[in-house]
């Protein structure tokens, strides 16, 4: 049917096409759209399904290329025959972004000997597959360099069809261990099939992970009470927050306040001469994102600050928020990277019906935004250059997806161990995109989730969904714009029940400066924004007030860094209280020193005294059914025999809210 | 810094970068690398997340092309405000591949105006914004054609920017539906942002979904008993088995069978002289996969044997084997297509230790592998020519995948309507891989499924998991290969059992013939394979011997036919039953006669009367709690009065194996 003959395939097409199923390659994000997120000295798992039609033995390997390595390495795969999965695995141990892809082909001579086996113990006679075998031999011998590989392998084959031998006696030599290694080495490949995809890991240093964060405005931590410090104060804040425990000391923006339309005291729509106005209105005479607010010292200062901070073991992390105030240089010299009126002027940032005359969005989108993207990735290398290596994103949800990827990528490319935390409560799907698209941490809706249920459900979406993969929550206990309800009228019971749920719940946590003191008063009933809000005027403390948390935030800090099971995102299970009232979950870890099983009850009600039977997973901790066991609370050292599943747990939360236990 | 300047985005890139989001488009398949199925007629649901950031309000489409389409058309999609989730849906109205994407843009227009509508709520000053409406309006006249349109669009932007009217007034114009849909017509797409990848869905015949298959031997179908039968002959067996109420008539090889090597009665290794062989030993001096059996008669006979069936609403469907006996022409035309010993002879199949010396397979990545391909596609295109529109392929795992998509892709090019089933009773990855390339049905592994979990864990996995967008199982309940143990011990009520859950549990079932007389004597005790099995012999049947299951087989085929809800596959639900040897299901489905519920309950129990109390999903079927309802069953015609949701069900199965209710 010469019609038809028009479709015959070219031999180019018959050579292309795949031999071998490669499918289903973890891990893998959104076909590898993104790239999932591990931290250095994680193991990272690689595995897929491979399969090929008929009985022919197959071989595969994981192509990998870590960031420092100059050249791809490969690693062997393994297989579970009854589900075609096959496995590898390697240590990331580089900070950057880790390539790989798999690769399988046939393994004709594993092939070859196993159906040779099989003839032999069925009593066949063999000639034939052995003369087979010699030549599967000599192709390697072709491969191989002359020599004495080369040398060694003609020998076998010269032995293999030695016809004056019997043909099972011959075939013995092929199983030859030295035999297959040089075969493993120099036959070529049949069937080689690649993965459709290269995929990427991106593998971040510890700190991305573990991390206890602490919020302050600089200008309250002024020694002489209500004056507007410099960061040549800053040293005894720092002492004292280093021996909180904390890891990171984050500040809202620190680049000069705007004058023009500067807001009050409690959001008023004028201030008052010296009122200090919120920092987040960037830009004034005294410059702009890469300069510093005058009233908080110079430069050096700030240099002088950052070591301070780095000898105490503390990072500094800086606000990056994309916007400039009315008298933002940008303004005069960059009028065009701004949104522009019809009467030519520029527009201040709305969200009908809300206004916000003191800030200026940018519009990234301009002509000129070539020149604008470039400038604000210029803000990050500056602050980079002064030792800063984390950043809190303000609002990301509010500026291009495609600007992210790109200004982090661009400096990632620079320095790979930078930490970007979005700050987006914006609708699920955005945040999760946030981070996929390449933010290192995420502000979470924890401060919102304060029940069994909503706390059980939350933490099980973050830790085994599918966002495990690519968002790291880090959980805010309280944040300048966020006082919740649950700690407007819980009383100190309240912060310390939160306190506790976010350092244990999550290895990435954090609390704004005033929680300690259980500061707790709302602008006004209904309102999540504090009375005397911290954004718009300097706030006098007394850390050492009757009722701080000093000594619980310590102890929870210290806590974590003795306990590798609080430093891991997914090793979180929740298990049984017959009160709801109560939760209990379990934080497991396996370090060099053993296991290391926190068993960890809360009482959620600030309120009320609360007892529950808890059900501990007695099979997971290794414990038998009826043996009675001894646990310890690393919260206050009392020791209680426990027997079996069910165990009785009480909890008055005015004297304690919770448990941290070590099965002994 | 320089050194940094160097990497500034190029306007090209920034240009390309996408603005909005476009996620998880469903259906997909394996990031596009498949299609998904449906059946002609079906409503294509197409959904994906799309967002962007700020507070832009967005507009997206369906881009969609049939395969009858000259060109591309849209389908707006409509969305959920919570779950950023956008959908639309098309009816597929025709045969073949369906290729869709999905684009987004920001609705400037709808954007605005929402904003001016929240300003002007709240008392806002708007002249400004009217300017800016004026400025969009004058876009799209601009994008216009000079004419009427212009005009119109013109006069509004005059209307809009005359100063001596006041603001709020002239906004009122930019609220008149008429400019409403001018704008939607001329003003250009904002931010638009295609989906990455085109995706196909494959749509089939209703025969794909939807038809019940009978297997016989041709040869033994004689009016004149034990004699080779030719398709002359065949005009009594396709009335009886319309008169059944099968739709497709499967016939194993009928080409001519080898001599060489020929299999004897009961798989001997040497045949009698008038054993007619294996049909799978395809070849002889009569020729190949293009040639008919001589015994069998012409191709003329053939011919009028596919016309006569299809008078009888039967599809005739042949077997695709692609394997040769020693007798094939192509050993001799094309020796270079199979695989050669070192000694220079043709390789007969082997599975080590097992050997099949009437059978040669093909070697698919031959040197000459182009001109094999292109000849086992005329194959398929010569028996099309005659008018098998459906292939039954034999053991597609022991040929390359490529193969499979590349001919099924071929034959789909020319001829969209033909179906394929794949018979893969290997491993399930490869059974599921091979429905991906394309098999349009395939075998399953419900012969081994015979209890309670057994056919809940599988039938949901089917309907329910992934696999329901791409596999379409045809449910045989027994095969010329598969005699089970459930039917060599379990009796006349075994047959009955088997045959009700095929033809209600999947909407694709079949039986070879013999299942209706119950044949049931293995080779030998723990075999599935049959006594004088006749794949080595002609079989003499009474079709009307007693305890013949015509009468059932009819009832369930009309049944069949009569309701829709056992046409489709994902309509299953398996319902409670207190007793784990009586299965409990529903089957719904509406039409346009309203709504069709099958209630189905089936004793599993082959030897001893069941009873047990089955739970009713009242809900489910609009039935009150308490409310009294009449069931009748299909099978008896008997009708019951039922009460909530718990009610008693007894079978015995010497009289009857189960009960198909439908509710009154």
């Amino acid at each position: 049917m010469p019609p038809q003959r028009r479709s015959a395939p070219s031999r180019q097409l018959t050579r292309s096409l795949p031999h071998i199923a490669i499918e289903y390659v973890r891990p893998e994000l959104d076909a590898g759209r993104f790239a999932p997120k591990r931290i250095v000295g994680d193991r990272i798992d690689v595995s897929a399904d491979i399969f090929k039609d008929g009985h022919d033995l197959l071989a595969a390997h994981v192509r990998v290329r870590g960031p420092a390595d100059s050249d791809w390495r490969t690693v062997p795969m393994t297989y579970d025959f009854d589900s075609d999965r096959w496995s590898a695995d390697f240590v990331a141990d580089a900070v950057g972004a880790w390539r790989f892809t798999v690769e399988a082909w046939t393994d004709r001579f594993a092939t070859w000997r196993s159906e040779l086996e099989k003839k032999i113990d069925a009593g066949y006679e063999v000639s034939s597959e052995v003369l087979e075998g010699a030549h599967l031999i000599d192709r390697a011998a072709r491969k191989s360099r002359f020599g004495p590989v080369r040398t060694t392998l003609k020998r076998w084959v010269t032995a293999l069809r030695d016809s004056s031998r019997h043909p099972t006696e011959r075939a013995r030599e092929a199983f030859d261990p030295a035999l297959l290694a040089l075969i493993e080495e120099y036959l070529p490949a049949d069937d080689l099939t690649t993965y459709a995809r290269v995929l990427t890991v991106r593998v971040d240093r510890e700190r991305a992970r573990f991390a206890a964060w602490y919020e302050m405005f600089p200008r309250s931590q002024g020694t002489s009470p209500g004056e507007h410090a410099t960061f040549a104060d800053l040293g005894p804040a720092l002492r004292r927050i280093a021996g909180l425990g904390f890891d990171v000391v984050y500040l809202p923006p620190i680049h000069p306040v705007g004058e023009t339309s500067r807001k009050g005291r409690n959001n008023a729509l004028t201030a008052a001469p010296d009122d200090p106005g919120s920092p987040w209105a960037i830009g004034s005479q005294a410059g702009g994102h890469t300069a510093i607010e005058p009233r908080l010292g110079t430069l050096e200062d700030f240099d002088r600050f950052v070591q301070q901070a780095r000898e105490l073991g503390l990072e500094i992390a800086l606000d990056y928020a994309l916007q400039c105030s009315p008298d933002h240089p940008w303004l005069r010299e960059h009028p065009e990277w701004f949104f522009v009126r019809p009467d030519g002027t520029i527009k201040y940032a709305e969200n009908p019906p809300k206004k916000y005359q003191d800030i200026y969005p940018l519009n990234f989108w301009c002509e000129d935004r070539d020149a604008l993207w470039q400038a604000c990735l210029d803000i990050l290398l500056f602050w980079i250059g002064h030792g800063v290596y984390t950043f809190r994103v303000d609002n990301p949800h509010t500026k291009p997806f495609a600007f992210w990827e790109w200004v982090i990528g661009e400096v990632h490319a620079r320095h790979s161990d930078i930490i970007f935390l979005a700050e987006a409560f914006t609708r699920p799907k955005r945040l999760e995109y946030l981070a996929k698209l390449g933010f290192t941490q995420s502000y979470t809706y924890f401060t919102w989730r304060n029940t069994s249920s909503e706390l059980r459900d939350y933490l099980t979406e973050l830790t085994q969904g599918p966002a495990r993969e690519y968002l790291r929550g880090n959980f805010f206990a309280n944040t300048p714009d966020i006082l919740h309800e649950y700690l407007q009228l819980g009383g100190r019971p309240a912060f310390r029940v939160r306190l506790l749920l976010a350092a244990t719940l999550s290895p990435l946590y954090g609390i704004y400066s005033g929680f300690e003191l259980g500061e707790h008063e709302p602008l006004h009933s209904g309102s999540e924004e504090y009375l005397h809000s911290e954004k718009y005027e300097i706030r006098e403390r007394d850390w050492d007030a009757p009722g701080n948390l000093n000594a619980d935030i310590a102890l929870v800090n210290r806590m974590r860094r003795e306990h590798r099971a609080l430093q891991l995102t997914t090793n979180l299970s929740f298990h049984h209280s017959e009160n709801d009232r109560m939760l209990c979950y379990l934080r497991s870890a396996t370090t060099d020193a053993g296991r290391d099983d926190l068993l960890i009850v809360v009482n959620l009600d600030p309120l009320h005294t609360q007892d529950s039977m808890v059900h501990v997973p007695l099979d997971r901790l290794g414990l038998t059914p009826d043996a009675p066991y001894a646990v310890e609370d690393l919260l206050t050292g009392a020791r209680y025999v426990w027997r079996g599943s069910r165990n009785y747990v009480r909890l008055d939360p005015r004297e304690q809210v919770g448990h941290v236990l070590v099965i002994r």
